[in-house]
């Protein structure tokens, strides 16, 4: 657990991850409850246009943005966030704390997908009860009713032990990771963003493991490539080119176009890597 | 009229709920001139996704969020904001100050919906003078030219009747209200939201009033549900569902789906319900 | 160069024009890093829905609202950032000081049309490394690994000069200019809002210059009128108007509705007046 702060340190950060969407109240009322419980907080919009329900997305913005916060801060996804039991399933409320960081949301999967294989320094189960809003405890707004009360307890430094009772892990999502033998890597697209750029789960790490600073072709939708960009401007127009991008993953582009509308490369999509001497 | 805070501790929190959209100045130019004349203030965006004109819309937003912010809080609406006079009708700029908070917008009748039939603390008539701009006075753009300083103004704790008149009371707009008899509720839906769930206009309310215990059956586009789920998670994935949402009205959904797309549920449609021994 | 402020009283305002969309991880990157690098910073979302590489957009956008901010703001542009150096062409990253604000973007001549044929106070061509990010520096997501940085430089009342070193100009870029002569203006739609309002490059200005006070008639798209309205609620509903907006330029509108759709009055189409005695 992250021993360097003490609470005068705490940023007051926390920071919103929703499929709440732009034209109704959930988005004010959380901003609103945060404020009113921690006056000094700072509430960052990180987006509320996480596609319904898609846990993998809300995990892939996040991943890939919560680092560059600093430590400290409050991170509340608003996605899938019922905590319910049902005959086939139960699905409950959790804080975690990972990298001097702290998450909080329902135990979906979305942070096994975070913290991709690693271990969070804890997870605890949030035993707090739902705030009464207007006389009445209602369940199906946790992002008001029980989210942002443990948000402002994180993000002033308290225990996050005293949120609920600690468990041992979290629930485990896979994703398709790539396939890779000793001269093959093969992935798919996991993510098109809003230039339409195919984003795959082939790490870099992975690549230059199998490649071993061998030549490569890259094949997806009858095209081909042999290198990699350092820049989407390194090619001409509206010609294919695959990078690493900002998240350490291969992103396959056309220089100032949209290769998923173009191409018709889309989220699942094969993409495959062959090396050779 | 609020009492309990003193100039110190205004929160200098003031939201923005407006039609303005996110791909023009208007939202910059608002929050520019809002940190120019108070430093301090925090500005916090509710939505600018509002429907074009539809005050109903920004009431319901609004009425739903406002009180979820600390007392002192500015809450400008940006929808149908001129000032202006014709033959036919008036419309004025006008605060509005409420359970603690305060309201900037236009005369249009969002109050009425906003206040629900409650009487406000004070509503004043603005008549400061709009702010030129490279030395031309506007018209057009309330928003940057006349709310940033009236909000301004109250934010810091001055008396709103330094910025006008006081009037009486402000334009009624009636909502379509559920009608009912012993037996019976006829409501509609007033509301479809990101998730495409449809909100109607019964509250828990009315429901309870009507309802005594008694059996019932709602039913819309074909379909009966005989029961209320605490949580969207009650029913199984696409299953209809009706539930009292974070805002105390009756919202038909289909769990973890649309309702909206998929059963054809619009807005202004009948949702009826039946009580029975 | 803007000498009233000293570091004290930087108001760490950085604000963000994008064409990033709200889908991805990109805003909450950038948001984070900045406050990281400055923990008092106050990060202002203008828009993340600039045109992806429309530097008019962008421009349009900003110059109709930087000014609004409190001197010593710093504006991050978003949009066609890359660094780059072909055959072709050289696009470096800059920061500009006007009018006591700061813009960190690439010169891809968004800064000609900001500036409008003004003279920078300094223009600095970036030297400052990229940071690494995961041990690796990418050279593709400069918003996050150099931007933020100098962004953060620059809030903190530091000297530009030690950015990079100093140019005498930016890439200019012209827009299509109205056309005129005695009796004449011929103009184009520049830009379509949220409201399908049409704006037009035709400032009041060179209106009143040309005009002299005469009368006139503005015909676009079969549409004739001679009148300039001060408010959208001059005429009756959806009526066409015409009325100089809130950035000084004149605007085609339907009031209360969409005149963009309903005419099909779109960018690029052109508006023509014609003065007479």
């Amino acid at each position: 657990m992250n021993k360097k702060l003490t609470s005068a340190d705490y940023p007051g950060i926390i920071t919103l991850t929703t499929d709440w969407g732009s034209n109704d109240y959930y988005v004010g009322a959380v901003k609103g409850r945060l404020y009113t419980l921690l006056p000094n907080a700072r509430v960052v919009d990180i987006t509320h246009d996480i596609i319904p329900f898609d846990t993998a997305h809300a995990a892939y913005v996040l991943k890939n943005s919560f680092e560059m916060f600093p430590e400290g801060s409050v991170h509340i996804i608003g996605v899938d966030s019922e905590d319910f039991a049902t005959s086939q399933m139960v699905q409950s409320h959790v804080a975690v704390q990972y990298k001097g960081h702290y998450f909080i949301g329902s135990d979906n999967g979305v942070f096994s997908l975070i913290l991709d294989g690693k271990k969070a320094d804890a997870i605890v189960e949030l035993t707090i009860p739902f705030e009464a809003v207007a006389g009445k405890v209602r369940f199906s707004f946790s992002g008001r009713d029980r989210f942002s009360a443990a948000a402002v307890h994180l993000a002033q430094g308290n225990d996050i032990l005293e949120l609920g009772k600690q468990l041992d892990g979290s629930k485990e999502l896979m994703l398709f990771n790539p396939s890779y033998t000793k001269d093959f890597i093969k992935g798919v697209v996991v993510h098109v963003d809003h230039f339409e750029n195919a984003i795959t789960n082939i790490s870099e790490l992975l690549f230059e493991k199998v490649a071993q600073g061998r030549e490569f072709e890259i094949s997806f939708k009858r095209n081909r490539l042999n290198r990699i960009s350092k820049l989407y401007s390194d090619t001409r127009e509206v010609e294919p080119l695959a990078l690493f991008n900002g998240a350490g993953l291969l992103e396959l582009a056309l220089n100032r176009s949209n290769i998923s509308g173009l191409l018709g490369l889309r989220k699942n999509d094969a993409v495959l890597i062959e090396f050779h001497d």
